[in-house]
């Protein structure tokens, strides 16, 4: 068995535990991850229906060129009717589909389909997703070192008059230097009363003296993310600052220090957000402590007070408690960890102390 | 009225036309359009429920940190139940839901409104957008200057040695000197045989003589998207190819040339294919003609075979032929038009004679 014959036959057994014989899989990194093949469909129709008896098939526009993948395929073009191709194919009964699923084929194929019921069922996959095995640990690891790396040179290159959008177009040139597909996401650099909005777009604002900076980035690479975020100071930081800052950093390293396998993820959110509660902060922590992440920035899972989901071991998600004063500062701290039997490994190494930039 | 005011009362007139009396838009670019809120929600719940009474709701995540809009707004928090939050706001009868709605809200939804019919109903918004007023057309002929200038400079810098990627940086770097949000999509440069995919992905190639140099990149500016594509050669062509360019360039002329309202979209599309059919490569032009843009690089709409719409004044489309013979070679040439009342408006002015680069 190759590892997308593995990864497949563990959604099957995701399948048959949620009684689902047929999955549509449409999300095309899922498709990635159980075939090897990577076709970005834009708006067109590209999925891999998985089906319990191993018979799965491939549908795929012309457009896309796979070439001779060895996997049964339909094929189509521009002009065919998409819920018509697909429906034959579908047997009555439940069929799964995906959660990003978009409307458009969703809806025709339900009405094209009668005698099936159609239910979310990408936790299948997701949850084959959500537990990471050694060759994807494995460059998550290396996209963060990137990042690390990349996180250090940018609070070098930030300097007196600097914008936002500087920082950013700095950041993006020193990913594509370590041979990035790009950044994992949007990043984010904050300056002052801006970092209050927790996903502010950098913009032409100029840093000042006395400004935080939150600088909330990832690269992908080989397909894997990385995401981090470090708050820095800029010439000083206001003791009422600087008290906060330390708050988010304890509700960081607290949390950090008690993922293992078997902790209930909401017991990590509820300890993170009672101590920036019992500080006086509570209501401008405004999210949940952490998302899962693999060649998604966000992937299905996450650290928060109701996801009663046990840690397991090979899972990998952010750690990142924040604290926002609207229109005046923010702060957040976050980095990647591996869940391991007895306790994680953490993937950012970029020091967490208090550090005033500019001076 | 102000703008939003205005494109949301057109709105209404096409829910009228589909019998439609509410409308969930979750397309975040929908919702900027209509009310000039930009958020970018990721993998949460954002919508404009439009009613066809213009009690119009906003549903937000408290995350979003949206200040005071002066409009009605739903509020929650990343713990809550979307389904739950949205369908005591959802009457009986029909609710139109937008192409995109992902499956993970659509689903739960349809099964907390028992009693209501969900159908597609994006055309409601994307038959306006695909309409673009004033504003929207001197940011889509600014979005495309920039194109036009951005392509020149990066012919200049092709140069022996060069790589695909090394292109697709210099071309990122272009746009940004020109305050662009960024590309409009992934650029595709496709040295030689790499052509032969119409959706190639910049990689390590390094040019060679002889090759051909596909080149289909556009960027955003203030919110509107270009998309041009051009096809060089390096230091010779071969006849055979020289062949095919003047094909597809005449099939992109010609059609071009017959653009103007009233034209239905299909017989543009055929009369490009004729053209390059005709010449004996019909079975390797393996896409539609074009597509229309504006705040998304593939929006809603398309000059294919089977669309038997007419041009109306406003329409912003692609026109971009292309033949590729596989594993050899790809040639593809594109221009955005404005539909006019009596001919179009060519958005891209970089010529289209044979360009022979490196001599």
């Amino acid at each position: 068995m190759n590892i997308y014959e593995e990864r497949t036959a563990r959604v099957r057994r995701e399948m048959e535990k949620s009684g689902i014989s047929q999955l549509m899989v449409t999300d095309h990194l899922s498709i990635y991850y159980l075939t090897g093949i990577d076709v970005l469909p834009f708006e067109r129709f590209w999925a891999y229906l998985v089906r319990i008896d191993g018979e799965n098939l491939l549908f795929a526009n012309i457009l896309f060129a796979l070439g001779d993948t060895g996997m049964p395929t339909v094929t189509f073009n521009d002009n065919d009717d998409v819920a018509k191709i697909v429906s034959p194919h579908i047997a009555s009964g439940v069929l799964g589909v995906d959660k990003n699923m978009a409307a458009r084929f969703l809806l025709p194929i339900i009405e094209s389909c009668p005698n099936t019921r159609v239910v979310l069922g990408s936790n299948c996959v997701d949850n084959v997703r959500a537990i990471k095995d050694k060759t994807e640990q494995e460059l998550m690891r290396r996209a963060s070192q990137i990042n690390d790396e990349c996180m250090e040179k940018l609070a070098d290159f930030i300097h007196e008059g600097v914008t936002e959008k500087e920082c950013a177009r700095y950041l993006n040139d020193c990913y594509a230097q370590y041979g990035c597909q790009g950044p994992s996401f949007d990043g984010i650099i904050s300056f002052g009363a801006n970092a209050a909005d927790p996903h502010h777009s950098p913009d032409d604002t100029v840093l000042k003296d006395g400004d935080c900076i939150v600088i909330d980035i990832g690269c992908k690479k080989d397909y894997y993310c990385s995401d981090m975020t470090r708050t820095y100071f800029w010439k000083r930081a206001d003791p009422e600052y600087v008290k906060i800052y330390d708050i988010v950093r304890r509700a960081n390293e607290t949390a950090e220090a008690m993922v293992k396998a078997g902790v209930p993820l909401m017991d990590i959110d509820i300890t993170a957000r009672d101590i920036i509660s019992e500080a006086g902060y509570g209501e401008y922590f405004t999210h949940r402590l952490g998302h899962f992440i693999g060649m998604e920035d966000h992937e299905k899972g996450d650290v928060s007070a109701v996801n009663s989901q046990m840690a397991e071991a090979g899972m990998i998600f952010s750690i990142e408690p924040g604290v926002y004063l609207p229109g005046r500062f923010g702060v957040r701290i976050e980095d990647l960890v591996i869940v391991t039997e007895d306790g994680c490994e953490i993937l950012n190494h970029v020091d967490k102390g208090l550090r005033i930039l500019g001076v």
